[in-house]
């Protein structure tokens, strides 16, 4: 269990006000619980920026059917030894497009890589990459 | 069956040059396909600013495991009139947080209020909403 | 000027080492000048959810010399009761484009609006609103 | 002066519909000079993917008086052999926070870089970078 420790901060009385309206309606208990939050995501961007930092993303791609190269690339993906396809989901959308997600673990420098070849193939109407968290190990 | 029409246009050679040395790339056999594939993205982007249009949207949450009031946020989206979940995924990531994709039909403006109200929520360390593809009907 | 309050927070160890580390980075001197930071960020992104919030927007519009409806478009603005031009820049980016940056207050939910309408004329290639900041007042 | 070509391109009567409303809404005169700018600007963001193109970016900033770090770091950039300014502007947003908005080019690589540089310093409440255009020189 990790130790937990007490520290002591000075803030302005308008701006405590704020926050403390602001995490009552969010359904914070108390302060330290929305200031830990607050920290933890400020931590979290922070290595997102990182290329070589280990993180899980979410890819969303929109497709016509009939794109095969695309199916041949995703496909491909799933045994690439840098990106490690966690679970994904397929949707279809009309009678022309489809919606494929997949979620990843990889470097950032990797999935980004990934990210815009997927993009620029025939028959991607959409191709988004959301980084969705960065891993410390 | 949609009837086919064909249309001239005109363009600078430099142009011309650049596109087929781009649509090659990506994989298109002729100019058609490239250019069909750009109005309708355009089309598509047009629609999506429009809060009445219908759209399909991916939401990604994540979010703290004991977060028990977007549980119940979540739970109760499935029985919104006015949003429809097409399909939803629930990622493990690790010890404290999960990721929950889910896929959902509505209107863009309801869409985008949803969003805005699961941010809000305590626990959820990211929230996205990717409008994937706007619908005419 | 506002009065200071001293509160107490606790937070486990691990996660205060990461938070030190961090700030001592990017300059802060303590830590209470980074959480006010932090919640102060907090409080400006929820104002701007909020469509009748007052904010400061940049406008970044990338356009033809010759499209001469969004120059129109651009001067009636600055006619507008609803959106007030602070400041603006015209740069000449080569032979075909220019960059237009555009500084405004108004509500939220006007500077949105005003963001379609430009971006959907003839002749703009980019055209990008960043709300910067939300007033109280 | 660069030669114009003309070529035919086939496509469904409906998408060829609804691309003629979409353009007559914009302004357009013609199919060409639309079909023109959607070509344009696909070309446009292919280039700005690769980390060695040539662009021109928007940098906005808003911090506080106070930081005296980032007003250094602001000026050691203008003396940037990687980097050149074209213009900036600075607006006073209220009695604690500025506005910078700097136009400068340099690789879409470098520009990047200095985004996350910025972005990681005390007292930066929002650092965005809009990448606006990529030169083919």
């Amino acid at each position: 269990m990790d130790k937990v420790e007490r520290i002591g901060i000075s803030l302005e009385k308008t701006l405590l006000s704020a926050f403390d309206e602001l995490i009552e309606q969010q359904g914070y208990q108390n302060r330290s619980e929305a200031i830990r939050d607050l920290i933890r995501h400020k931590i979290g961007r922070k290595r997102l920026a990182n290329p070589k930092a280990r993180a899980v993303a979410a890819v969303l791609v929109v497709y016509e059917h009939h794109s095969t190269k695309l199916m041949e690339k995703l496909t491909a993906l799933q045994h690439s030894s840098l990106l490690q396809v966690i679970s994904s989901m397929h949707i279809h959308l009309d009678d022309h497009d489809c919606l494929e997600l997949i979620v990843l673990r990889g470097r950032v420098g990797e999935i980004n890589k990934l990210a815009e070849k997927i993009i620029s193939l025939k028959g991607v109407k959409l191709g988004r990459i959301n980084l969705v968290a960065a891993q410390t190990a």
